[in-house]
């Protein structure tokens, strides 16, 4: 007798969608992941680009999955126009997600355009990452598989079915708001709309909870970014027509002052053409290139070069690139076509020969996102229509441009068992792996800030620059921002100094510094030191970003997704297990902060709170806006200023309250992939009747962290 | 021997288009007017939703078309993702039009998406009246003939293709502005992105002027709209909650004051429910209705209601229109399926038995254009997905909605031989018929200038609302501009006293009036007074709209195509013949003014200026900015209050320079289409040898105007 095995498939059901007369097949992908596919998908979707593979145990150990609806109630309906896609709403649910948001936080009642675009206005839904991908606070996320532009209605249509003849009478008012006040009810769905579709994946991941829900997709994405040990540290990104000598004077600069910089970034002028890129050293600026890398790397620096993806006629990339390209051309160069993996493999081994073999450890991969759509005439990029020898259209190249930018890239590092710390205009879906930040030309220190918790939903990292000022306040609270982030950058690619000795870009690049220069530099100096104690915490929060999933950093609401004054708190987040922080900008003398259910203490004054309730702060410019809470076991470092890879962190473990949950700390080379083979350590630290163990598991032979000191915080 | 004889189609070539592998038929629509069709175009377009047949006869009459291109050289390709056409562009080639646009003017080397919106911003497109339709100063006109949401990229995008190798080494610079300076070259077409399209039409307007491509256009659209003759006076709409005896009493101070007015407009509270529309009296506020608009009658006032198109649960066209209705509901009201002419039968016919027989004037159709994509949250109207029973889906309904809506209000005018002058928020191609102005929430006075330049390139007339002010000079100079509009109209729907009385909103409805308020009253009067005054010369515009199609306000452009000058001048334009207007805003104590070639008097002063130059005005608040032609003899009437159907106007004729042209003026009804059948006369007035001359031509019984004066000016 035969047996009939059905592999890859854990659960098929087919199940008639009434509308659209196709059957939706429901495929398990994962625990608690599935994708419902009906019709004729397209071609190129995002999770058809991504790479990774998905880390099936770690998904396995999650809770058992569960989803607050039924999943064939999720509608899928096919005409001639596209797909919509109709997924129930409960009436208390938040949603949450699409990408980089920066205009919105709570996405519930709008409507939602994800597609990428590189000035955002207001909560359209237009982002350098467009994601496809909501989530809810009731424990599911929904990721439309697609590339093409999409819409989501978050519950804010009203459908003629379901509206009972109402016999209210309402009493209109004169102003246009009161006019409009009796707009629709809320739905009771999400509604997407897929224009020119034939066919769509949609992937459902459960939870129970929402955390879960993240957990498993950035597992599924092959799970989190872990950056290179140093990429944690500080990178300054010099002026633009810095050369050799000025780059290298910059740096001594650090090292003179104690400034801690683990990154060096180099602008524009080190190659011979950029608007479009040549890819090759400007030897009038940069005359020896090796040598200089070589000898900022004896210094503790690494070297992170600019470019974007436009072939210049003059780079040697043109010719090999040309007839795998695009059929219009962005400042007159050429547009790879990315989709196409040799076309990926030609630039990114261009890019290994020429600059990754000789120590180049990273790049900021500009431009790859799309000019905003509302603005109107200054418009760039390639159209939408073009077309592209792959068969993908502009449209959808637009979507995934940024995401196989960086594979293209990312990959050289991969290959070469070489971790990195990168900069990226844009990305997408299925990205949670990379150790790449997003960075905008946008510039509101709240935008910045709601940002740093939109990522959490979406597998992303997103870096707060900071680059001039209008004050001495708005470059503290900025610096503070920063520091508090996934990657701290000074963008100074248009100062001549650093932005803390004059925050006046005009008179920066007069070299008239400010009086108190020295005085800021102090300040920033001490920020900084924060900063660089703060590693080990930070680096333990993206092992647990890639080995669980969870988001370094997050809103409140994952962590408390039933508690309603999270909901549409989008200035507050969490970073890794147990830091809460609540950034000021310029205009806040104070502000105020919601502390969730439990205890919390100030980090600065180590004063104890009654979760639950709304207080109100008003750190210093050098006081950094933390909460800590009771029970954790905080290690700070003693700082460095910079991390070599047999850097050694001096640690104090500060015990917040009388009994401390056992914290770990991630400890590996810091610089390549073997971790994923098992050569690292869990260190972990317990705080038990007075006393604090330190424990080591695992295969990596170094010790990286030697803790000091404990301390009692009660 | 049998004879094939080949009807309704002059000319029919195929030509094969080389991408598509699909034959593109060329057929001859009228004289010098061409559609190329490729592939299976849509069952909805703006072309098979025009009702009106074109004028043929007038078409043949103009001068013989031609093209600056060969017709054959329109490249139309069908992909996958939609449909793709290009269109030659000469180097110094001008571009125009896309409907009512309010961010930019000359549209060469912009991305247009003309795509309806309540609330345009900048130069991307959108618009109140999106018109797929752009001429050029070179003599043609290029029509897509879609309801889809299209992108059209004027002459800055470069293929790779057309890249030669370039050996420029461009010096990069390191602002922001320096870097993206190396843009695209402009390319040698106008690319336009149709996605989602399987066929298209393509009209061709020729020239051989611009003129005469605008006329083509608007003769083929069924000639331009010729408004009742009353419509030409001025429009006050009242504060939205009064009441029939706040009406009456508003009426009676506008006669007691000597102040013009036709026509008053009620807003939203004359209806029993407004968001969304019952479209039944509301007896508390207006108890004898028709009571009402019999007595308003008689005083001189014609009564226009304001409504929308979103039918209430409490309207009594509900029932009859629930299953002629979309799948979505706006306001929790129905969304006629206005593309079935049946429904908008029914709603037409309601509106006739309930409100045309009983005297109403005319509507004001708001909210028929969707809300401002780029804002996000706030989104309103029907989402693109919705779903109609006619077939037609969202997006095609959002372009078409304004133009449908007209329609079938508009037709029941039309079956009454009844003319009227209405509102509307949105409008689009084929529309030149309609005597229906467009009006925006928006409230720039540069960009409500520039919107009456824009009308004359897209078959379109625009009401530049005056409502509340910042300054008095503010106010005045909106009141000029508004006097020199299509249509004047003072929109006080949220003020409870006339704004000349007190431009502050809040002061208004407090009525706290201006010290000085009877005297800013008397300037008004005066500003009326001269547009009453100018109602003869603007009739005769109108006329020469309708029988020659030759826009009566138009941007300087149009009459002189190969003046540089004029290619980016958006503050200046034509009414009529010969009156140039150059009308100042708040902002402004003089402004400059460009006067093309030939002699300009200065109507203020009567000073000669020589064209081909700049000059400075600075004109009074009561001075209206206006510049006469040599040669011209212009009609003035003393001015009346309002227009009856028996109203004669005692005209001076002002004669500019020793020699003049022979003027027209257009004498009928004034409120019938009886001069569609010639019962019209065309008034000659000639100036010889020192000596007017007055000749009548047709079939009109009665003379409407009386020639009093001649004024000879040197």
């Amino acid at each position: 007798m035969k047996k009939y095995i059905i592999t890859g498939v854990s659960l098929c059901l087919l199940i008639l969608i009434t509308n659209a007369r196709s059957f939706a097949q429901i495929k398990t992908m994962a625990s608690g992941i599935k994708m419902i596919t009906v019709g004729a998908p397209d071609k190129y979707t995002p999770y058809g680009f991504c790479e990774e593979a998905p880390m099936k145990t770690a998904i396995g150990a999650l809770p058992q999955a569960k989803l607050p609806f039924n999943i064939n109630d999720i509608k899928i309906n096919i005409n001639n126009r596209g797909v919509i896609v109709e997924v129930p709403l409960g009436q208390d649910e938040q949603l949450y997600g699409f990408g980089l948001q920066m205009g919105s936080f709570n996405q519930r009642g709008l409507k939602i355009q994800p597609i990428v675009n590189d000035n955002p206005l207001n909560d359209r839904g237009y982002t350098h990452a467009p994601e496809t991908f909501y989530v809810s606070n009731k424990g599911y996320g929904i990721l439309i598989n697609t590339a093409r532009y999409t819409t989501f209605y978050c519950g804010n249509t009203a459908k003629l079915m379901d509206n009972a003849r109402s016999n209210s009478t309402k009493a209109d008012g004169n102003s246009v708001a009161e006019l409009y006040k009796t707009s629709n009810k809320s739905s009771g769905e999400v509604t997407v709309d897929i224009p020119g579709a034939k066919g769509i994946d949609v992937f459902v991941f459960e939870g129970p909870s929402l955390m879960n829900v993240l957990q498993r997709y950035n597992l599924f994405s092959g799970g989190g970014a872990l950056p290179a040990l140093w990429g944690l540290g500080v990178k300054y990104r010099v002026k633009a027509d810095f050369n050799q000598g000025q780059v290298d004077k910059m740096a001594d600069y650090f090292r003179r002052n104690h400034i801690p910089c683990d990154v060096l970034g180099l602008e524009p002028k080190w190659q011979t053409a950029a608007y479009s890129c040549s890819y090759v050293w400007n030897k009038d600026y940069f005359p020896t290139p090796n040598r200089f890398i070589d000898s900022m790397k004896k210094k503790g620096f690494h070297i992170n070069l600019w470019e974007h993806a436009f072939v210049s006629p003059q780079s040697p990339l043109y010719e090999p690139l040309k007839n795998k390209s695009g059929n219009y051309l962005v400042w007159n160069g050429l547009v790879p076509d990315f989709a196409d993996a040799a076309t990926r493999n030609i630039f990114g081994n261009y890019h290994r020969k020429t600059f990754v073999e000789n120590g180049i450890s990273g790049f900021k991969m500009d431009e790859c996102d799309n000019s905003n759509l509302a603005f109107g005439s200054n418009s760039w990029s390639f159209p939408e229509l073009s077309e592209f020898p792959s068969g993908i259209d502009g449209e959808k190249m637009h979507q995934m441009f940024g995401i196989l930018y960086q594979e293209a890239i990312y990959n050289i590092y991969k290959k070469a068992n070489l971790r990195t710390f990168m900069d990226v205009r844009s990305s997408g879906s299925f990205a949670s792996s990379f150790p790449v930040a997003l960075y905008s030309d946008t510039y509101d220190h709240d935008q910045y800030i709601k940002m740093i918790l939109n990522t959490g939903f979406s597998g992303l990292i997103w870096s707060p620059e900071v680059r001039e000022s209008n004050s001495i306040t708005d470059f503290m609270r900025r610096c503070q921002t920063a520091a508090l982030s996934a990657q701290m950058v000074f963008n100074s690619w248009y100062l001549q100094n650093p932005p803390w000795l004059q925050i006046n870009k005009e008179k920066n690049n007069e070299n008239q510094l400010m009086d108190n220069a020295k005085e800021i530099e102090g300040d920033v100096r001490q920020l900084l030191a924060f900063r660089m104690s703060l590693v080990p915490y930070l680096y333990n929060a993206f092992a647990d970003y890639h080995f669980k999933g969870i988001p370094p950093f997050r809103a409140l609401v994952v962590d408390y997704p039933e508690d309603k004054n999270t909901y549409n708190l989008s200035n507050e987040y969490m970073i890794g297990k147990s830091i809460l922080a609540a950034p000021l900008t310029e205009k806040d003398k104070e502000r105020s902060v919601y502390l969730p259910a439990g205890i919390w203490y100030d980090y600065n004054t180590n004063q104890k709170y009654q979760g639950g309730k709304t207080y109100t702060i008003s750190p210093t410019l050098t006081q950094l806006p933390l909460f800590i809470k009771e029970g954790t076991i905080l290690p700070l470092a003693k700082p460095v200023e910079y991390i070599m890879p047999n850097t050694q962190f001096e640690l104090t473990c500060y015990v917040y309250g009388s009994k401390a949950a056992a914290a770990n700390l991630f400890e590996d080379d810091g610089v390549t992939f073997n971790y994923k083979e098992g050569h690292y350590n869990t260190v972990t630290l317990t705080w038990n009747k007075n006393k604090g163990t330190v424990t080591r598991k695992g295969q990596f032979k170094a010790e990286r962290y030697i803790i000091k000191k404990w301390v009692v915080i009660q």
